[in-house]
């Protein structure tokens, strides 16, 4: 009878309007703030930094789950780096250690780095022009 | 006579264009790249965060030499802060530690930091999305 064929069509509208909202408002992911910590040998900082600008720009490039690195080394002391990482997700920085270009930076200063500390950052605040 | 007019006339061309080119060359100062490291009293965390945040909106909107701050909390122990600050130049930074919210954040924050190191960094590379 008409009565049930108009519940059932409106049965469906709801559905479709309650899975279609609940997909508009999904959460997106917080981003994933990391602090890596290097100390370099002294000697073969040069290819260091190279080999690490290699990765970035290639990282930036192919990767929609990075979002910025800024990689800074100490006016006293340009064998301390830090490298302040934004990756859009956890999930994105997994994703991220498994490329070809990430691990072709790995193999390429294994010998070069003398120590490296990795903190996992919450944003208290972040602003810009 | 006619060629002391020509040659004063294009002496001064001459100057004009040279100061001109001069002041369209004249070199940008580098920006200027700091890393605070904060270790805040972990009881008045909320206070201290509410301070930072509130001097780091005010000099971003108010001063022209301020270009960003990214505040970040160890995961691990927020009380532990990173910043990541950079003016236009280390003038602009001088002219920062001037400012009425500067000197605002620096007295109410007084009580709160246990340890506060500076660091002046150079910038390796920078990228984003």
């Amino acid at each position: 009878m008409h009565i049930y064929r108009f519940l059932l069509l409106n049965l469906i509208l709801m559905m479709t309007t309650l899975i279609s909202s609940g997909q508009a408002h999904a959460q997106q992911p917080a981003p994933y703030y990391r602090i890596a910590e290097i100390v370099v040998d002294s000697t073969q900082l040069t290819a260091y930094n190279a080999a690490l600008k290699e990765q970035m720009n290639t990282a930036i490039r192919l990767e929609p789950g990075v979002l910025a690195y800024t990689a800074l080394a100490d006016k006293s002391n340009p064998a301390h780096i830090t490298i302040f990482e934004t990756y859009a997700s956890i999930a994105a920085y997994q994703a991220h250690i498994q490329t070809a270009h990430f691990k072709k930076y790995k193999a390429a200063v294994e010998g070069m780095v003398q120590s490296l500390t990795l903190r996992d950052m919450n944003a208290i605040g972040i602003v810009s022009k």
